[in-house]
């Protein structure tokens, strides 16, 4: 196998910088290892932790990085190959040499990770790491540092936390080319959807073909395919239903290229070959709360802000198309698009999709004086605090009728002064409708990643034509 | 979503007998949660753990199976949805109308299963568990049994393990129609794969359209694709190398059906549209092996003695061609075919595509009499015991010429009497054959399963032409 990587230096002062910032302690990476599907040895695909990436970029598993910002030293630690392995999964570089192209000079046996922290505790050094998000991970963790699984919070670092979502929220020049491929490639995927998309077929037959497309590209998914004609579910992983001609589908796919950045984008589109009116009305709706959204990018405004803009646009729409009463900001201060938009606006997008999401939410897309709301609608939203250049981010507005959600509020009469539940009735098997793209925050504004994939009702009528 | 299960007495019946054979005690069963990639809500696709499906049949994350044998009772431990997950991943059966399709009548909140199981404890019943292999299912079961993850060591029953291999092995009628569904949906993979084949493609570019079968099928992949111009490396899941037009490529690679029951087919098939001299010869040795291996697969025969006459047959196929010196018997006595075919002649398969690994593989390919060998080849021997009608098995000879093994023997000197290390130089670049279909152990002999598959260098060069 080849390496895909960075140059070394990148890698080096990457962690130089990290040390810097944490200042005192060991910082404690471990690099993730196999994951299980239905027995030990038969795995879903590697996926290398983010973080480890970024730090070390080996995309190999069983590895882990320690950093001792006391004393300056890096240290790789994984096993050699045997010949067994060699014979079932193939000759790789030494550690050394893994090492080396990571700009790592020392290297140890996978077995004295256990040793090395016992050390560092008996001379009483800070031990910093991240909250485990596998099980495994977890375990292996707790025999290194010799405590129960749940002991392990106490070693969790908020130093370590606010050192890496500095640095990582912030993407290097090399990032953002890695990340404008993953949106291309994501475009190429969903054309392909749309292009295959005809009443009859199966959901499952378009999502693999979006798949095959990622795949081919010598990537994979950044995330689970969301392709549905019950597009009002959020995240339906469902792939089931036949496609009818009355409906749309709601194709939420992204790829993940060979270094591991995320692409996300979203289009909604007919199974018939026009939108039908209902749809173009509300699909218009979307569109411009999402262009509204999209001019309002720049370093200095809060995510929170264009949220609520965004909100402020579909509920303005919805009333023109008389789904809502009354005056369109004291509706979205009532929170009556949480209704129809019960999601955020966007999240910031790099190695995850929902980048550094294992680090913590609240760390990532808030600050010590803005905090998350815990309102319905409001505490869906992932990324609120003020945007910086460099950032990179989504722009997902989207509008969804959600009958069970509906019934509930109906039923409790709730916000009736503006929401004209009569008319929703005939909205009851729409279905959903989100459009997104991703963008980074440049000096003055923000530029949209990867090439352009059709958006306007036109554009898309005409590649489904 | 819809249902995919057997009927409901199906299972109620696979339980009874389960019960009857472990006799006391409360048999414990969680199923799979969610298996996170890179942060928590990031997940892999879901795959339910192959017990839980076979006494449950629910294919829905966050389930617990708990049998009572003492007093006759089983429940299904569960949650209902919220609000928040119908918005989110979609509306789902209550709890208890999934109980109900797989005839269970007894339910409980998840939250119950500690109290359960602390209160069976109290009363000194004993709690059957399988070794978990996820590292989340230990962690829960540590909380829910109130141990460390060591200690759940000594919660992993034996009687427990024999008696689910004793059902499972012996395939039903009805599990034997899946598995017919899932063989011939891996044929369609491999004919798709080998008709995009062509010089100058990158093997992910194969592997992609291969997987999208199985995708297309509404399954998935039964085990991550093997699929490489290296097809000396076993389980090769590095798809980066361009097809050059001297190589051959491996591909072993089968789907997962809806009921989740797996295929497990291997090709091996020339880049170009015909096989070279020297790749015919050695692939006919091996497909004269595993002809004659299929010729002896009956009751009543160990399949010990099966994988020791493929292997006799691959010594004098590779003697014929001058690779191997002196008496065959003798070689094989001796171990000479390991340097070649170094691994086993096959497994079970059913719903894993190594059937019950998780259970231990000398639970389920060994008995009390028969014990696993140490030796290099014969260790990797997974299934040794007597064969059984209903039994589901791969028939997969192989011709592997590894350079790091070859290298090793020869600078070792080792069995130098029968290898011909100096013809084996020109090999060294060859690459491996590996040939491999499923195959149900009928009254009086055996029957293929699935769809034919192109296997001879005949059939193989039309197919490529």
């Amino acid at each position: 196998m080849k390496f895909n990587l960075f140059p070394a230096e990148t890698y080096s002062s990457r962690r130089q910088q990290l040390a810097t910032a944490v200042n005192k302690g060991l910082i404690l990476l471990p690099g993730n290892t196999e994951s299980s599907m239905n027995y030990k040895d038969n795995q879903y695909p590697f996926r290398q932790d983010s973080s480890f990436l970024y730090y070390a970029g080996l995309d190999i598993p069983g590895l882990v990085l320690i950093i001792d910002t006391d004393n300056g030293t890096t240290t790789l630690f994984g096993n050699e190959l045997s010949m067994d392995d060699i014979i079932w999964t193939g000759p790789l570089p030494s550690l050394q040499e893994q090492a080396a192209a990571v700009g790592i000079t020392s290297i140890q046996p996978l077995s004295q990770v256990g040793s090395v922290l016992s050390k560092a505790r008996d001379k009483k050094q800070t031990i910093h790491i991240l909250d485990p998000y596998r099980g495994d991970t977890a375990i292996q963790l707790s025999e290194w540092l010799g405590v129960n699984t749940p002991a392990l919070a106490s070693f969790v670092s908020e130093p370590l936390i606010r050192a890496i979502v500095q640095q990582r929220e912030i993407k290097e020049t090399a990032e953002v080319s890695e990340l404008h491929e993953a949106n291309s490639i994501s475009a190429d995927m969903h054309v392909a959807g749309m292009e295959l998309t005809r009443e009859g077929l199966y959901e499952y037959e378009i999502a693999a073909r979006v798949e095959s497309i990622a795949l081919s590209g010598n990537g994979r998914l950044a995330y689970p395919i969301i392709l549905s004609v019950n597009g009002q579910t959020l995240h339906n992983h469902y792939h089931g239903n036949k496609l009818d001609s009355g409906r749309m589908i709601l194709c939420d796919a992204g790829a993940e290229n060979g270094k591991h950045y995320a692409g996300d984008l979203t289009r909604t589109f007919p199974v018939a070959k026009r939108f039908s009116v209902q749809q173009k009305e509300v699909y218009e709706v979307v569109l411009d709360s999402m262009n509204h959204a999209i001019s309002l990018l720049r370093p200095g405004i809060t995510f929170r802000e264009v949220h609520k803009q965004a909100a402020i646009w579909i509920v303005a729409g919805l009333k023109n198309i008389g789904l809502i009463n009354g005056d369109v900001n004291e509706a979205v201060e009532a929170g009556v698009h949480t209704l129809f938009f019960p999601h955020g606006l966007g999240h910031m997008i790099g190695l995850d999709v929902h980048d550094m999401e294992n680090l913590g939410e609240n760390f990532v897309g808030y600050t010590d004086t803005m905090h998350r709301s815990k309102e319905f609608g409001w505490k869906s939203l992932r990324l609120a605090k003020e945007l910086k250049q460099g950032f990179v981010l989504t722009i997902e507005p989207g509008i969804y009728f959600i009958p069970e959600l509906i019934a509930k509020w109906s039923s409790e009469k709730k916000l009736e002064e503006f929401i004209n539940y009569k008319s929703l009735e005939s909205y009851l098997s729409f279905g959903g409708i989100r459009i997104e793209d991703n963008f980074l925050i440049t000096a003055d504004g923000s530029q949209k990643l990867g090439k352009h994939l059709a958006k306007t009702v036109k554009e898309l009528e005409e590649l489904r034509g």
